[in-house]
């Protein structure tokens, strides 16, 4: 396979310099390839919460710090007390929390270190088979509708297509209020050599009937089929059932249980702006929730690790 | 009823002065509001092409830049050539070439400046007539989600409803790549008292069931109830159907034969910027049609002068 692009290697999402972390600043990427300094945790928990890093990033992020804890010489008690920390800056997606619970359960002070390493190799291998399915998926010169930065599964899944020799093309919703699709899986995947354009969220319906599937991460999934991410894919999975195509989303380990779920609510001044233009009165706003909870009946497969669900 | 909003004021949407068209300029509102010069028909062409104005605004601006051509002394050949050019700047909406067309049906040089003003006065009623049969669709504290800027008509409907004491409260989706939900109708509304508040387009389905029902503008409309609208209606229009939420839309005069339009495509890289400040790379923006083409399976009414069909 060939090299991730940028955003995904490990060192620019995430890395340890002079007893500080750095985490990859996404909302200004593709313009800019800045680092923002972590020194205590509570910057790291400031930085998910302002949206540095999203998606995959805070595990990362999140584990990284775990070593620079280590480093710094911390017990294993402090090291604990951050990683609750962390998991808790974006409370809907559960996988910070999960993973660190599952690490120190089989963790001690002299073990962490390589524990920590361990679970980066594990993700890579989850997530390449994650992307091995997806492009499983894509038959010759299909068009994938997505949204957001659906991150290692969704872009290894078009790699690998690619590679396949199937010329995949891919249409990305610009994914307002932070236009992820826009700045992040767009110039990602032109990286890679991969066909791919990009359009506002109001045109998704425009397009359907020139799309064979959208596909999109999940920050929260549970075995019944009933996915959350990001805003906008509702309306997605609404308009595939609609046009009758296909809605998958990737997810490295649905829970086994009913729906439940801590929705994150962030302040409707977001609405309002772009980076730093406002686009109207800010008390205009309405607040809103970070992710749409899409229904199984929406959903025509969850792609995990251990197959198409 | 009260004064209508600044936006939708004569002098505001264009206006003669010193043997100069004057357009409001749209682009920059709620945060400035200053007016683009028209000299030659040329410019005004130009600057319907750029967006300074839309929606109503063309109709009214074009039919001013006749009555300048008249103050100027030019001969009805050429008012016809202007008037021809001006209706061919946008050409989906073919409100502009039928309002010229009956124009000059009944005018001469002497009684068309005359005639323009009847104009004025005939599409201020037909709007308010549309506003009533809106406001009647509207019950206690109902809640509207509208996008793009659906001018006199939807907001005089507010209006009258919120003089009946109705309360009637607006979800406005913002409607790239222009904003003018965010950045017409939601401060319109605010300026005459209307709770009113701003989403991103890809909110428009986590909010379904918030709303009572989507009301928009027509571009262009036929008998069959095949509506033509701002991108992004298409999207609210099959939310509406699976949410079984009513969707209106306003249209002065269908057109009574089978749906005929020519499809206005705009770049692509309008679709990578908001304003001046780039979102991505220009060259990943992919081409796109303005307006939606929603089909009448999905349209509830259409709202005309002359009662709701």
């Amino acid at each position: 396979m060939e090299k991730l692009p940028y955003l995904l290697r490990h060192e620019n999402i995430a890395h340890i310099e002079e007893n500080a972390l750095y985490i990859g600043d996404r909302r200004n990427f593709p313009f800019k390839k800045n680092f923002v300094k972590c020194n205590a945790v509570e910057d790291l928990v400031a930085n998910l919460k302002a949206m540095v890093t999203q998606g995959g990033g805070p595990l990362e992020a999140g584990l990284r710090f775990l070593q620079l804890d280590l480093q710094r010489g911390c017990n294993l008690e402090t090291i604990k007390k951050d990683a609750k920390l962390i998991a808790s800056a974006r409370p809907t997606n559960t996988t910070l929390e999960k993973t660190f619970n599952s690490l120190f359960e089989k963790s001690n002070l002299e073990n962490l270190n390589e524990n920590i390493e361990k679970e980066f190799d594990y993700y890579d291998k989850q997530y390449y088979k994650m992307g091995n399915y997806g492009s499983s998926l894509i038959l010759n010169k299909q068009t994938i509708l997505t949204n957001c930065f659906a991150e290692h599964s969704f872009i290894i899944a078009c790699l690998l297509a690619k590679e396949q020799g199937k010329k995949p093309k891919v249409i990305c919703a610009e994914t307002r209020p932070y236009l992820q699709g826009a700045r992040l899986t767009a110039p990602s995947l032109e990286e890679l050599g991969i066909e791919v354009s990009v359009i506002t969220d109001n045109l998704m319906a425009t397009y359907m009937d020139k799309i064979d599937m959208f596909m999109t991460a999940a920050d929260k999934s549970f075995s019944n089929k009933t996915v959350i991410n990001k805003i906008g894919t509702l309306s997605g999975a609404i308009l595939c059932k609609y046009y009758h195509k296909p809605y998958y989303a990737f997810s490295i380990a649905p829970d086994y249980c009913k729906p439940k779920y801590i929705m994150e609510f962030r302040s409707g001044k977001e609405l309002t702006k772009i980076g730093s233009l406002k686009t109207t009165f800010a008390r205009l706003g309405k607040d809103y929730p970070a992710f749409d909870v899409i229904p199984s009946k929406l959903v025509t497969s969850i792609i995990t690790p251990y197959g198409i669900v």
